[in-house]
């Protein structure tokens, strides 16, 4: 999207509300960061390596980020006022890594001047922002990615491939655990902040429209939720559970998948063997009374298939600066970002009112 | 309460509704048992290895089953009539080990006859039952002990210390997740399977009424619920959370505690260190803004106490034993069974009605 | 072997040294078992529960020991007198389950007598005496099995037949280690005590004879070695090598196995997944210089097939009594047993002398 | 050591065989790096950071080596040419990251030419160089440090301090793995690769003068052997025993340290409660014949005390920077390199003799 020479201020990535052309000159996305704190860091590592994209500016209110960030990438223009990346001329797109109440309008302005969207999970605060973000992507011709990182790990792709393919065979459970200690946000609960990424590897592993949510949990130190329990209902059965808590005192990384003839346990804590298909199974056979049940069980092997070890972040960025480039879809679009912000709201206004079922 | 020599038919434990009366004759128990499957051996083999009982009588409709315990304990008086144990008059005390909605039939008569009742957990199929038996039970001066074999093990007494000798601090959460692949019941869901051991532990750690249940899960084989989660509700934010699961290819038997001032973890497949305790905390001191919130973070030294290895279920029936011939009511009693029995119908009802809150 | 009815003092089964006679009657094993201290009770149990065996008497001159095995087998014939046993008309085979200096003395009286031996490991105190029953045995057409039980393992036997199926391929080393605090024995150091097992299952797994031995330990608490190292090197630079120590306050059992084609884990601890199979390995090509050597690596799956779970110690005892009744050698017989005790004694030789190279 | 201006070709820190001298010019070390391979960028990294260092040069005879370094420190000069950095005038102190076979040579030249010398371990091929360098560096009063990182963990000072005090009481034996999977050296084998490190925490554990070295080990792929096993016997039977292994499938960190009041176990993989301390212990009383011996086990609580987290590294480089400020010899010293080269140089010819014991 980028163009080697441009006529000054008339930037062609800014206001053309075009996709990529052809040419030479698209060859490489010019791209803002907004956020160096926590993750912003990452991101901006990430971003410098890829061939195809350049790192233009880096954007934070605190003076001590930016010093960090010089430290790390001398030359690299850093700036506290945000409107020098959102309103560059020569920036494509905007990576937004900030926390989530300022999401929305980050992303907005952004869009509306014309810049593609890479925005932190959770994608926005409400299910309303989400939804006007995407219309306005739209209406711009722009792309939007939300950073639902792990969805990129090579453990979840290499799930998703034995879901897909059918070695697991048909779905009865996803359950889920990420405690630890801390680190307790300011502005929003645990499910808010550590729910998103189980959320997000649910949606994309099980890949069907959830039914409804029953959450429960406690707050201990404060108003907000430090731990909670979210059940999500899917068509047939299939069932979901999410625990997550800030006041573990060990942590833990560990999801389970259940289907009816294989069995996954992911330890993303294990340096090495981090998914294990177990050749296990019950069929129940019924006969005629209750004592007539047939329970039949399979244990077979196990097996820790090789699981790439390329860092996510890395393949997620150059997805969406290929994205941009080729004016392709995201699978992790604002669609994906809003589904799970619909989960996030659901999952708190349930557990705000002790499992109340909220129907999706 | 066994007289080594009485007239026939005039069993002095029989019929007589008292307490045990002094004298050398009230220095054994002598007990039945009914049910040698899964679990009777255990009981059997506890109970003969016990000074102060008399293992009179083992019953089982299975002829297989009563040969096993012959050819274990030869000499051993077996039957296929329970009546034969139920109003045996040289029996003081009958185990049931039997399944769940056969413990009230069993249980009742045991009791007209005059006899102590060690039952296995879940007392009842449900808390009319219990309630029942409880009165029963009373009015004949007899003891019920319910089998919660858990809190005798030395990981649950350990915590159960740590916990009331003030070391951990206000208890925040208790969340126990005890999964495994099978074995299923023909007549019982994984709630009233497997449950019974985390809410017993859970009843005997915090030692509040609980308020509220809230239960979710799902039924993947047939009509029972095969995965469950169960919140229960404390006063002053006190939160319990259980996952049983009998389609898990793993084994795990893991519950975390978190109290203000220390978090433990307890890993009961762990040959040693089966409880840990994590010098661990945050503390939340609030500011004026959102943002003027101070959390800071305590992690100091993990700490493995050792934990007493003697078989909970032989200090159980000892107690047992001990609680029959001194008259004294023990704290696993019907009452406990009974607090465990509207856990469970509770936890029942809220699963069948999609996280439905029951206020207890 | 067994006759039902015999003249008195006539038994058939002493004295013949003949292999076993066709009809009816040699289709059970009378056995006596001569020690019930420590392991005596396992053999006793899994004698017991053979169908072609008879457990006719069991010896030890400990009266606290025989009551209490006559209390799990009331009508068993005890003995604190040995000749009751080796010398009784009525038995057919004796299980030595004594100190290893009592071996020699216990087996060659029961071979005297006629008797098939199957005896505790290590097999004899010293090469000479294993040497001397082995002939003793030959001559009276006697069958001698030495209890190296982990053979019979599920784990064992899954390594096997990965080693000679090929899909190990050529073995590169055999590491094992054996640790755990005690128990400390008053007559053998820990070489004797320990090593036995990883020197019979390296013995049966790499299936070549050694070339030299070398070891060193340590003695800490008094005159015998409590931790020890030993090299043994095999034709074509097979190495294997043992750890074994009472002084470790965590228990290993842990063996690794390195093969052309396959790595192996036998993790003993572990309740499933005992053995995986890692498809990992190093290849190094010979370039010109020093710095032309390249070296690749492979790195793929990893597999946990399925162990057989039957005790090892029951289908021992029943090969046992197969070979007894069949006539036939057993592969852990006297020759096995002699291999393991030169290799004992040239560890304890090399230790005793920081090192030295013991030639086999 | 640092001087602002100096005339040209006679820099303060060249050829002066002084200490530090007083003065506000003395305040900071200028520091040259030769090896920017697999650790050096480490070195780089943590002497970037320091406060009183300032990185002049990094010198590599691979281009695209120093391309990286140029791209993650923008403006740092670099150099192919090492006489760049060891003649530099304005270079106080050189770290040399190179191949062992390098070490004297390199570090010859920067002590001739007045540098200190921060170098990787092992400290040289042989003792004779060692010993020609200690030799050099005390004619011209300059440091030498040997990168002996490990003893700077967390872990190992916290170990450190638990024998020191006493805590652990007189020690038994130190027992260390150290296996995974390659990565092969080219120059140097198993021994000389990963045993530095074992070697070096031994030496600094124990804080003794070993007697002897009995080393057996095997060579699979090549003439270097990939799999040692090394016993180093120290006075008063404490032992130690090193196993390093290049064709593990697993990565093994773990040291065991045995003492008569305490033993630890250090899991360097662990990422918390990487050292458990272990209350457990055997005493063993004589008595008249050799079935009197009294052996009692204690067997109590265990213990993981917190361990600091800062990068070994960065603290090891710290006290470098300080010890040539400070003009005070480092423990990590020449000397201490040396004993490590002595042990390196035993064990390699007792492995190459099958076990021949190598007196020290």
């Amino acid at each position: 999207m980028s163009i080697a020479v441009s006529a000054p201020g008339v930037s062609p990535a800014v206001g053309t509300d075009q996709g990529p052309r052809a040419g030479a000159a698209t060859d490489v996305v010019r791209m803002g960061v907004v956020g160096f704190g926590y993750w912003g860091p990452n991101i901006v590592r990430n971003l410098n390596a890829l061939d195809r994209c350049h790192l233009m500016s880096v954007c934070d209110t605190n003076a001590n980020a930016l010093k960090r960030a010089q430290k790390n990438y001398p030359g690299l223009h850093v700036t506290t006022d945000v409107t020098d990346v959102l309103r560059a001329p020569d920036i494509d797109a905007v990576a937004i890594v900030t926390p989530v109440w300022t999401h929305f309008d980050l992303a907005k302005a952004a869009l509306e001047n014309g810049k593609h969207v890479f925005v932190e999970k959770p994608f926005t605060s409400n299910s309303a922002q989400a939804s006007e973000l995407i219309e306005l992507a739209a209406r711009k011709n722009l792309r939007i990615m939300v950073d639902h990182t792990f969805l990129f790990s090579g453990a979840v792709r290499k799930i998703k491939q034995l879901v897909d393919d059918g070695t697991v065979g048909p779905l009865y459970y996803f359950d889920s655990t990420r405690v630890n200690l801390g680190l307790f946000q300011h502005d929003v609960s645990v499910v808010w902040d550590l729910a998103p990424h189980d959320l997000s590897i649910m949606d994309h592993i099980i890949g069907q429209t959830p039914e409804a949510v029953v959450a429960t949990g406690g707050k201990h130190l404060n108003h907000l939720a430090d731990m909670a329990f979210i059940t999500v209902y899917f068509p047939g059965n299939v069932t979901a559970h999410i625990n997550v808590n800030w006041l573990s005192p060990v942590k833990v990384r560990t999801t389970l998948i259940g289907g009816r003839d294989k069995m996954l346990v992911w330890n993303d804590l294990e340096p090495d063997e981090k998914v294990r298909v177990y050749d296990k199974g019950v069929q129940i056979t019924n006969g005629q009374g209750v004592y007539d049940l047939l329970v039949s069980y399979r244990s077979g092997d196990v097996w820790a298939p090789k699981v790439e070890s390329t860092e996510a972040l890395s393949l997620e960025l150059g997805y969406f600066v290929n994205c941009v480039l080729e004016g392709t879809t995201p699978s992790n679009d604002g669609e994906a970002g809003l589904r799970i912000v619909r989960l996030l709201e659901s999952a708190e206004q349930s557990l705000n009112n002790r499992g109340q079922l909220v129907v999706l």
